[in-house]
């Protein structure tokens, strides 16, 4: 796991120690937790168009950071729960995702098309 | 933002645009993935309760280190797009959570116990 | 509750009783299965842009229409084992709707504009 | 479609057309705000355990009713803007689930047991 990421690791490890809440954080509610902060982060897009979306206010873009960090801890605070190497899962998936989607092959095309090949 | 993460941060970034697939990665379409992509990751945990979800088979952890991994790289997709540094968001909302929460008064008690303060 | 919502409830009823599943039912894994219901729902809209959304081939109308079973499906099984009146609760939801949004105070302003006021 | 249903439709279309809110409600936006109401339901079981979240006070379950509320407001005006009959789609829905999981296969195993054989 990366220095910088083991670092807000072992902040999340002891800000949850000291208040005793390793107690409510199984695997199950984490996730949880994650998905439900996930939505706090989509609902700041819900009704803009996709335009919008693409051109926040300052004020706005910094509400989003800081749900942005919201997923970000969750996940951080799963991986430490679950012992996964964040970064390993990540450039694994990249690798992954390079092999099922060849550039040649989906180049312009969304999901769902390439799913009705 | 980390170097580390700079390094996945730009090749999303290829991928995407070796795809031809910035056209669809509006901040308002990436929450949504990235929501989904929470949502599949719950999806692991739902039928189980809290003590299997702290012991997976190694199958399942593999599993579930990919759905995290997918997580991950929508919202560091998303940080660039939105040109948020992710590292320092989460470094400032640890801070804030650590002020909001005082060890010494939230003790043992979860976020709606909380509320109901 | 309507007649007819009645009706397919106690069919939910029935077909976790005869499969011993009730055991599973807690609302809280009742609410995460529900919240990723949602989330296969929104899947299909993900990569489409609004216009797109609305017109759908009949192909993922169905599809769509199957996901949306599924999202009431468990609102309805979670109603059942919380005893809540989803009929009733809509209809003061709407009222409460109705006097919290002024037709004349918010014409044309979506929910984050609103919010800003 | 259920006449009760079909009368919520209405007054949540009326809601809409006299705030000019309609343009907002593409299905892919109601997808999404359907997705963070399931979030908002489930927030509220995030930190208890099962046995917790089957013995709510009366105001929990207040406030549970009317979360349960919006994610059922928002699939009425989704079956709405893709006339989807939902009480079709829920009895068929229950339909494949009867085909798919016969009672005495399943019997006492959830979701993902079930994935595993």
């Amino acid at each position: 796991m990366s220095t910088e990421l083991h670092e807000l690791i072992e902040r999340l490890r002891t800000f949850a120690d000291a208040r005793d809440w390793q107690q409510f954080h199984s695997p199950k509610n984490l996730a949880m937790a994650l998905s439900v902060e996930a939505a706090e982060l989509m609902e700041h897009f819900q009704w803009l168009n996709e335009q919008q979306s693409q051109t926040l206010s300052a004020t706005q873009r910094q509400q989003v950071a800081l749900e942005m960090a919201d997923v970000f801890l969750y996940l951080l605070r799963l991986a430490d729960r679950l012992d996964v190497d964040l970064m390993a899962s990540a450039r694994r998936k990249i690798t992954l995702n390079e092999q099922k989607y060849p550039a040649d092959q989906v180049r312009g095309r969304s999901g769902k098309a390439l799913q009705a090949d």
